[in-house]
């Protein structure tokens, strides 16, 4: 099985790169090559069991897509994408490498001849809903985004929607919750606060909580969405039907929420690592996103979420500070 | 006042375009000029008490919406799209009609100076909605196209919203009803027969119905349809928010319902015109339709609809029988 991985520099690519290589397959079937795709080189994991290589290329530029695809990959990730942050301040840029460059993927496949039919695995988001939205959103929900990265990722949730009824490709979209704990250093997203509020006070650093303990979420640990990435890449396409879009599960968890699972794995210590400093910027953006879902059809076909913010601390523990 | 028509040749254009000549207005303000665009000249009116120029012109091709956009319309209603059978059929010119150039039109309004907003209406469609429906859709439905003319007019939607909320025009996306009676000959839309069956008898001609009289489906009148785009040109922006795209309300009826009204109409004999021949292909291709909507918050702004079949085939007789 050949797999092709667009965006495997960005920190899902490189958790799931890693765990390609660890596994060695891809559900039932071995992995015989692994491309790594990114504006720079991905690291290639070392210890691979199968070739890897890794080009530097943006998907936006002409002719990139056909040279991608030429060599079939089997298996697409398709995890490339400018954030909400850029994507909102540069519009060009945004639809750019978030709609053009995607269309230009499809468009590619599309041109190879008949016969080939990729599974592509499309990281979608839940920022495709905005508001006003109900307590728990169900599958059945409309999609209108609050952001331009948001509209980006619901068109192309069309755009794939379309190629998979008509059979040009064997495509998936999955609407990935907030990735909480992320690793690394803090960063200023907008929701940075819900992952630094967990990652610094156990590593002994102070951090700032810019809004209400009150605030719901949705999250996911790093560990489930590589899962999740996996299990669409593995599902059954028959059992989709004609829609392609899948909510992904996750934890419904308010700040307190997090506060407490963190009191429970690093002490009153940690939690007083976190200073309360209001934020009224960013409690206006918090405030317009959503706080839970019914991820009914997901759960059905096999997609499974962390069991609860305690889980997904121990996550961060076991896989970023080595247990 | 100026108004630019795109896709002023169609069933709709014309019909606007009559009615905008006859008005000699938009609402409260008065029409100082009206620029008519499709891709063969459309026919202005020869009554209307000011200016109307009538271009040759494909949206899709490079510096035409740069040119439509030079003489700063205050208002665009933009109607111009390939219909649902040719971009089943033609998958590029598809989305080079129904997405590109509309892209292209709103690239055009952006790369003009700040301070030009001017209020788009777009004409989308219930085909945006896809199976499995609930019996009633309302306004939170997903939209989860089963055709690719559909998924190009959800994409619309999308961008419109998001063009909307970042202030860079002031547009409105309608999701019109199947209009209905249609006049001219009868074509060869799955649809077309909800039409024919009433047009053809009314004129002393024998029609096919290819469903079962069961079958229900959701209908405004052309009379409606232009009181739509006019209301969707003059309504107060900030009571939309920042949800853009709107259901318009509509008559959910039963072919039975239209055979009914048509008998008050023209009697046993137009009824007896109607030929029973089901065609299964029609019929599958009408089961993935939506049957009715709560248009609840088109109807809050101010949408009217035909109240029931029978005013339906009651406008049909005044607008294209001469009553």
């Amino acid at each position: 099985m050949r797999i092709l991985v667009i965006g495997a520099a960005g920190m899902l690519g490189r958790k799931l790169v890693e765990r390609l290589a660890r596994d060695g397959r891809l559900g039932s079937e071995r992995i015989s090559r692994l491309s790594l795709v990114d504006l720079g080189i991905a690291e290639p994991s070392a210890d691979a069991g199968f070739p890897v290589e890794s080009t530097a290329a943006d998907l936006a530029e002409p002719a990139v897509a056909a040279e991608l695809v030429a060599a079939r990959p089997d298996v697409i990730f398709h995890l490339a994408a400018v954030v909400s942050g850029e994507a909102e301040a540069d519009l060009e840029k945004g639809y750019r490498v978030n709609l053009d460059a995607t269309r230009a993927l499809f468009d590619a496949i599309r041109a190879c001849d008949r016969g080939y039919r990729p599974r592509v695995v499309f990281s979608s988001s839940i920022a495709v809903f905005g508001p006003p939205f109900p307590d728990v959103i169900d599958d059945d929900h409309c999609t209108t985004p609050a952001t331009s990265y948001g509209t980006q990722k619901a068109m192309i949730e069309l755009l794939l929607g379309d190629h998979a009824r008509r059979g040009l490709l064997d495509g998936i979209a999955i609407r990935l919750p907030t990735i909480c704990v992320r690793p690394g250093k803090p960063n200023l997203a907008a929701s940075g606060f819900f992952s630094n509020i967990i990652r610094e006070p156990l590593n002994g650093q102070d951090a700032v909580l810019p809004v209400a303990t009150g605030v719901r979420h949705w999250f996911a640990s790093p560990r489930s969405a590589i899962g999740f990435l996996l299990h669409a890449a593995t599902l059954d396409g028959d059992r989709l039907g004609d829609r392609r879009c899948l909510t992904m599960p996750g934890v419904s968890a308010t700040v307190a929420d997090e506060i407490e699972a963190l009191r429970r794995v690093g002490g009153d210590e940690a939690v007083r690592r976190i200073r309360h400093e209001p934020d009224e910027t960013i409690m206006r953006i918090v405030a317009g996103w959503p706080q839970a879902f019914d991820a009914a059809r997901a759960q059905a076909l096999g997609f499974r979420a962390d069991a609860d913010f305690d889980e997904i601390v121990r996550v961060h523990v076991e896989d970023e500070l080595g247990g």
